[in-house]
């Protein structure tokens, strides 16, 4: 038989937005020696965290509770914001699903950045939304071009990463603030904020979920090292926050996801000392490219942005040089951020790994 | 300002499918002295699910392979079907949630049995399919029925559990092979699945990708235990199961979820254990309903359903007393179902327990 799909679901391409490390480590028959291509935290999870995730181990049979009280109250305690203010759920990624399946409507505009987060993309063509992209301004999104592009396309969402990925620079919340007051009216601003913990607190705007305007996306998968577990929370308006309630898989939070999170959260040296890890070595990565003729971007996050100085062509054949020396690393998508390559943070043997693979990888896409 | 919804989105309801049991706790004040409302496995899981989920902790900074290849090919070795046709998810209701949205636009017709599970009503409804219910045939789904009323309204899509819940019952494999027969071209059989490790051999049709005509769904969540950690999967087609590729939540399924569902498919003999001590706890359910002028019905799950042998106003205080004494149970939300309760098998303590808060339960019922 054939499915008889939906007209919109039939469109859909079955091109994912990334392809995991797992699937190149198969490709390429071996085990990478570092994995810094998705800005995760080979710092790892607190010890309360793993301790947390240990204790409910034998405990895995009991669902969490859909409501997620626990974690909504510390992570409303913890950002001094009422719990009806955050809803959490399946990563960042899922959260953005949701968002824009409660917003788009096949048709609707959205406003993103050109070589933003893929994955928005994903979900907004896959319920019919219309992206409208613009450029970024060098190396930052352009947060006037896309208020303007929003009023111009009546957009119902415009996204921005702040600190973006993948170029990894920010804008102070002044400009933030700015961006909000040029919305069309009718306008959602999602503001992804999944570097948030390891930005200045100058790039981070009070929160504030009595301005329906914006809708702020955090997550324990960046500097809490805990990408594995999948949770994310958005924090925005009671009204907006609980429309989720709608659309939301209420289940899809389990127990062990949400009792490491609460680990991660009471652990707040743990994150001090990732803070300090990463800085130490964002420095040791930029120095690295450095000594190699390479540009490092300024960094607001776990990870540092590269420009190669040459086309996408060249970044490309230098990200493949790493990739068959056993770096997992990943580049921007788009021109012209695609003369760069991206570059987490990480241990001091990741960092020495990259080190010796760099020079080689260079000299291969050179020649 | 007020968030611009979609049409869709803005006329959904904000009810959820099911108040948990920690919300009925947090509101009594008190916990449960048994946990036997969510069909959960009190048993367990498995000491390798538990070692593995142990294991993967400090590995819980890296994303889970978003292809999830070691633990599908592991489904399909288990299974003896190509990896092609299973596609894993966020427990059958995060996967029920892709299959609705694959498959029903606004206004497409879905059958399903009235009292079925809710879930999947809230999915349907979600993306704006119709439901259209037939009744329980007696104390089973009527898979003529529903194959009936799929030829009726071009269903595109009806779903039938196999065990049932909630009512525990089961249809033979022949039973099941005659209903796709009698569905017409063009309509999806979404076989739930969830209590087949727990059902008799004789109800579980032999698996056959190339029927695009069914799709099987099955969970971790009960026989294995790992309700709380979120891992289902679906066997089908696999040209259906490809186009979930364009909607799923691509690294929705962490790092440490993959590892316990790998560690409990690890360990047949602790399924065998599962097994034994759920047949041990229906009978003991099955004397103490007796014992207390209930009916139990035959289960082929890891729940006994008794019937209360009054109307659902009655059930409902049976069960309001039951939550009161500390034992959570849930019932049908249908009459003529709704005469029944729904107790799930557990320990040797759950069931004392039970066995202790039913007798008051009845007499305050009855009073």
């Amino acid at each position: 038989m054939t499915h008889r799909l939906t007209d919109l679901a039939a469109g859909l391409p079955a091109s994912v937005p990334f392809v995991g490390p797992e699937a190149q480590e198969r490709a390429r028959g071996a085990p990478f020696a570092a994995r810094l291509g998705a800005n995760e935290s080979p710092f790892g999870p607190s010890p309360r965290a793993i301790a947390a995730i240990e204790a409910a181990a034998a405990e895995a049979w009991m669902y969490g509770d859909p409501e997620c009280h626990d974690l909504r109250h510390a992570l409303a305690a913890h950002h001094a914001v009422p719990p009806e203010a955050i809803v959490t759920g399946e990563g960042i990624d899922g959260l953005l699903g949701f968002l824009v399946r409660l917003l788009v409507a096949p048709g609707d505009a959205v406003v993103t950045s050109a070589g933003a987060y893929p994955t928005f993309n994903y979900h907004v063509a896959g319920f019919g939304g219309v992206i409208h992209a613009v450029p970024y301004d060098g190396d930052h999104e352009d947060p006037d071009a896309l208020a303007a592009r929003a009023a111009e396309v009546d957009a119902k969402l415009v996204y921005l990463a702040n600190p973006d990925n993948p170029m990894g620079s920010h804008h102070d919340a002044g400009r933030i603030a700015r961006m909000l007051d040029a919305l069309p009216d009718g306008t959602l601003l999602c503001l992804d904020e999944a570097y948030a913990d390891l930005a200045p607190a100058a790039a981070i705007p009070p929160l504030d979920p009595s301005d329906g305007r914006v809708i702020r996306m955090r997550t324990f998968s960046k500097a809490h090292g805990l990408a594995g577990l999948r949770v994310g929370y958005a924090i925005g308006h009671p009204e907006l926050i609980r429309a989720f309630e709608k659309v939301r898989n209420h289940f899809g939070l389990g127990r062990v996801a949400q009792a490491g999170a609460l680990g991660a959260l009471s652990d707040p040296d743990w994150l001090l000392e990732v803070q300090a890890r990463v800085a130490q070595s964002r420095d040791r990565l930029a120095a690295i490219a450095t000594a190699n003729g390479l540009t490092p971007l300024p960094s607001a996050t776990n990870f540092v942005t590269m420009d190669c100085g040459r086309d996408g062509a060249f970044a490309r054949r230098v990200m493949a040089g790493l990739i068959e020396r056993g770096i997992f690393v990943r580049m921007p998508g788009v021109a012209p951020l695609d003369r760069c390559i991206r570059v987490s943070c990480g241990t001091q043997a990741d960092m020495d790994a990259f080190g010796a693979a760099l020079p080689p990888a260079l000299d291969a896409a050179n020649s």
